[in-house]
């Protein structure tokens, strides 16, 4: 749901209190965009806005939601090097969400991460509060550091569109791009799941935490309740330039929409990219089966369907496969809300994936 | 943050979609109000408001915030049993807030478990957005169950003031308190830890966990922000009936707070309750310090005070213990916001609280 509702007398004192605000910004600070700096995650680079994951004038047939989803910076991070002992971010947002079932960090937050040791360390997360959001001041991630260069990585909101993210330094400081932290490019498209619907921050949907267990690049096109195998997102797939897919594609759609629409979907991104890997996953177990009946055999149905359909299409089309990853613990608590995992559940998640794509990719050279 | 923004023309407006709503409510359901069931999780029983932690009006010194987070249901949960296919809720709220680090399901939500096989089975959660909210309607937790008879557990919000919660049933089916699931009472009192800051679900709190694993009944008063040994506090404790204490209360105070008011702290709740024993955590680790060297060292100064202080304390006084807890996995990614665990961070907690706990309470009978 975006936030139409402040009244005009708050944006008034709102307004009145950005003068404050601005007055009382930390001085000393330069301001840095973002996208000068190393964007990772990016599908379809190239956008006029860099943080839109993809170009809604160029790809029509969205509907008013989707519209906004692809719009979302969700995927997108930020690498750069700096040795700034502070680390403020400023946002100009366009519109942004406030799931009930995701942090407020998460859905229109950052979440930052340092190098040491050769591992991405959590370094600070946040955001404004709704109410402070308004007034365009700086969010501290990080401050009394230590001086020296360090290899950072910032990842962007996650229900939220995003015009402008300014990166602030101490002004003394210096701030550089990273060479490219990832390697290949492997497209991810999905549903809420693959969009983080549940996490706590930025940096622990299950792409986010592949791409950093393993190195590679994963580029999130996750649209949260609208992952259908739809033609006019296959016709955006098709367009970009990846080295392998990964789909979570078996959760939104109803059976009847996986039987009707799974084969054209291949068949259009097939045709657009021959030769490179089509990973697709069957959908995890959502918690709300277990005392629902209803829930349960619906469930049951559009795996069983999943399963069928995907027998079919690995027997049809070369280089097409079917993995099936687990968010769930032993004691089955990683669920947020009957379907979306919390952190810990995409967790595992990523590292059920890593065993099962790596061998994969790896037969196409993705290693 | 409370809630007081919604301007009048909003409210004028959700009133008549109220009177909408109740009309469309699903008929051939009854509603019970959950304190006439089996209420677990309170400190201090007998309460003007059920769910209410503390009486406002009996115990005095509590600042605003403080006022507000002691009337909050945080730790509190239903336990009953039913044969309804479909469980609901209904709540009349007084105040909630919306922190940005945990989940509007968390902070305004229920979350219902429901028993198999011996253990608590995870069977359905969720909140109404902000906007649904004033509209008094029911909240679906679990629908299309077997119609068999169910041990229930549902716990209640974490940040907000319930005036009353309702559990809705088929009209036609039993709802029954369900004998005490908890052995024993545990007090907890603590700090935005034992609160339940950075949960997804109000039953993920490590207090909430605790319970669960080890069937002990903990009796929440965490309080975001001020788990500071204050003295009107410690007057709270004194009068609640308890078989044990478990304090989490080094992470709010500053070093001097930690240094001048333990030992009158311990002082109060032991000449009140002589003889139980009072189990005192030390403050887990915040991945806020990875890079900020001032964080770091206020950390480290906080820890050693209440190390030393700690020391003394269990010199002078008898059944005084010392615990250390660890919320914190081998890859640090348990943090919401550089200061709270996640679920997963949480969970950790509660698994390293049974070690060290359970054998200093079974000293004194507690098992």
């Amino acid at each position: 749901m975006t936030k139409p509702t402040l009244s005009c007398v708050l944006l008034v004192v709102l307004a009145a209190l950005a003068v404050t605000a601005r007055a009382a910004r930390p001085v000393g600070l330069k301001h840095v965009e973002a996208s000068t700096l190393t964007l990772c995650g990016q599908l379809m680079p190239g956008n006029p806005n860099p943080y839109h994951r993809v170009d809604t004038v160029r790809f029509k047939g969205f509907t008013r939601a989707e519209n906004l989803q692809v719009r979302e910076s969700a995927g997108l991070a930020v690498a750069f090097k700096t040795d700034s002992r502070v680390i403020n971010v400023r946002t100009v947002y366009g519109q942004y969400q406030s799931p009930v079932n995701t942090t407020g960090i998460a859905a229109r937050g950052y979440d930052l991460y340092v190098r040491r040791d050769g591992t991405w360390r959590y370094a600070g997360s946040g955001c404004k509060s709704d109410q402070r959001l308004l007034l365009g001041e700086d969010l501290e991630l990080v401050a009394n550091m230590d001086g020296s260069m360090h290899e950072c990585l910032l990842y962007l909101p996650l229900f939220a569109e995003v015009d402008s993210v300014q990166i602030a330094v101490e002004a003394s400081a210096r701030i550089e791009p990273l060479p490219r932290p990832f390697r290949h490019r492997i497209g991810v498209w999905g549903s809420s799941f693959t969009h983080g619907t549940g996490v706590s921050r930025a940096g622990m949907t299950y792409v986010a935490q592949l791409s950093r267990l393993t190195g590679l690049e994963m580029l999130s096109l996750g649209c949260s309740g609208h992952s259908k195998l739809q033609p006019y997102f296959a016709r955006v797939l098709a367009a970009a330039q990846v080295d392998a897919f990964l789909f979570d594609c078996f959760s939104n759609p109803s059976p009847g929409e996986i039987r009707e629409r799974l084969l054209p979907f291949i068949e259009t991104v097939r045709q657009a990219l021959p030769g490179i890997p089509l990973v697709f996953q069957r959908t995890i177990r959502r918690e709300g089966r277990n005392f629902n009946l209803k829930a349960d055999s619906l469930e049951a149905a559009k795996i069983a369907v999943a399963d069928s359909m995907m027998a079919l299409a690995c027997r049809r089309y070369s280089d097409v496969y079917y993995i099936t990853p687990s968010a769930t613990p032993p004691d089955h608590l990683s669920s947020v809300d009957g379907v979306h995992p919390d952190d810990y559940g995409y967790t595992l998640w990523a590292r059920s994936l890593r065993g099962q794509l790596l061998p994969i990719l790896k037969k196409y050279g993705i290693e």
